[in-house]
């Protein structure tokens, strides 16, 4: 079983109001790449400048994540800038440099095509459904998107959808595409769209996860101090995602245990800046706050109001 | 085992997106009541007008609450009229005409004074700690608050959460009166102002428990239409507490329980306005939500990421 990511590998300059870090290493692909790697193997397909350090693709290589599709590009590498007020739930973007992104077209080593599960991080739906022609006959394919191609590439996008069957979107996004205010509402006319799961993000309120008719909910890890969020919903992605791919099969259970392994491994993003958290947590640390969030959700069984 | 509630019982004018109605009832001690009153004994204490029906009141007793200290002043009931936008997790407030409740001095019959619970809605927290004075020994004291006295009468209501063991508080509210941007970090800055139990009610991203050092979530009942939100923060803390003076004990499990099951209760109340739906459900339908929620917060018990 193998992963196959395609996106962005960026530098970010950020500021939160716990501090501030410029040019660190993030971007989507690689966000869910590390978040992944801890639970599958994940091969990578990215472009990056010649000013990208060659230290961190040898560290992506030592978790066992495939470089062979980071491509570099002359130029410079992706840079995003961005701002956090007190209300960490939403950035207010300063600067995005596409720079080598701009061109970027994804190309599939020969290796990955037999993937068994595809991730289309948040980039051009054109671009996305390129992709999915170059893979053999996945799993599972799950897509990310932004308002932005809601917005400015809707026909695009659902060509795309149609041939999806998970889509990650946030809350604003999901009622956008879903053309509804209700988020029910909305889900479900997303499924009607190609995608027979959708998992709406909602930040620090947590996700909400829609299987046909099967409906399910996990809260964001309870943390007294979010340090930086830039991330955690491509970490949520890599830690759900990694999660099916490492079991092979997708049902009603797996998807449930999926919602919470994305949501601890977004949890551990949010503590610091970049990587600095994520590289230093192993498989315990994950259980550990699996079995934490079981007791914060849950309703005891013998409950019994009649 | 009974309630005491102390609040308001007013005339609503709503318009939501689904519609408009005028002069219904409301007012957060009749909502809590209703809501209360499917689980357990509920005494009032409010005041209305003489224009206020007494087929309502008639209504009350014949669900079994109390209505002793319902007093009648002269004059008109209190008046709220608010509009919802597509957002329906605020409403905009058009006009508070108090009327009689502007003179509200709530006294307890002395039949009431031995309530083993007591919730104090949202009032002027002199009044709420005046409330306490009347009664003996009550298990547990549950207050609501809001934006309008943590702003306006801090002092106030920081001396009555020091005789209060539970408080329920929305988000931002739980924020302010925390004075932090986190809300685990203001739960429990407000733990430490006096009451040991702080339930925090988000909307339709559902309500956070902190007891103790304990901390247990539950989500919003996924709802496909809401209708109208107003009452649903009372009708929330009627489910919850009915089912703590119902099963009269108050520990880590009781507490997960009355979560569910307020929250339940809330989304009845949103289906329609004013009292239209909650009137109509039994112990059936609230122990068929509750099982529904289970199903949609259970993170499978046997997963294993080690």
């Amino acid at each position: 079983m193998s992963i196959v990511v395609v996106g962005s590998v960026a530098f970010d300059s950020i500021e939160t109001p716990k501090g501030k870090r410029d040019m660190a290493l993030g971007g989507s692909a690689n966000f869910f790449s590390v978040a992944a790697s801890h639970l599958s193997k994940v091969q990578l397909v990215a472009v990056v400048g010649d000013d990208f350090p060659q230290n961190h693709v040898d560290w992506l290589q030592e978790r066992g994540i495939g470089t062979e599709g980071l491509t570099r590009a002359e130029g410079k590498t992706f840079h995003w800038k961005g701002l956090y007020g007190d209300d960490l739930n939403e950035a207010q973007t300063l600067a995005t440099d596409l720079n080598v992104f701009a061109d970027f077209e994804p190309v599939l080593p020969g290796s990955y095509k037999e993937a068994s599960t595809v991730f289309l991080a948040n980039i051009d739906p054109d671009l996305q459904r390129n992709v999915l022609e170059q893979v053999d006959n996945p799993n599972l394919v799950a897509l990310d998107t932004m308002n932005f191609w809601i917005e400015g590439k809707l026909d695009a996008l659902k060509k795309t959808l149609a041939g999806v069957d998970l889509l990650f979107v946030n809350d604003t996004e999901a009622k956008m595409l879903g053309a509804a205010d209700n988020v029910v509402t909305a889900a479900h006319n997303i499924q009607e769209m190609g995608p027979k799961i959708v998992v709406i993000k909602r930040g620090e309120y947590g996700a909400m996860l829609f299987h046909q008719n099967d409906i399910a909910f996990c809260p964001a890890y309870p943390l007294d101090e979010v340090f930086d969020p830039t991330g955690a919903g491509d970490t949520f992605a890599g830690g759900f995602l990694g999660w099916l791919d490492k079991v092979g099969d997708i049902n009603s259970q797996t998807l449930r245990e999926a919602l919470a392994v994305g949501t601890v491994m977004a949890s551990f993003v949010c503590e610091d800046f970049s990587f600095d958290k994520t590289k230093q947590i192993g498989l315990t640390d994950l259980h550990e706050r699996v079995r934490a969030l079981q007791k914060i959700t849950a309703i005891p069984e013998n409950i019994n109001i009649l």
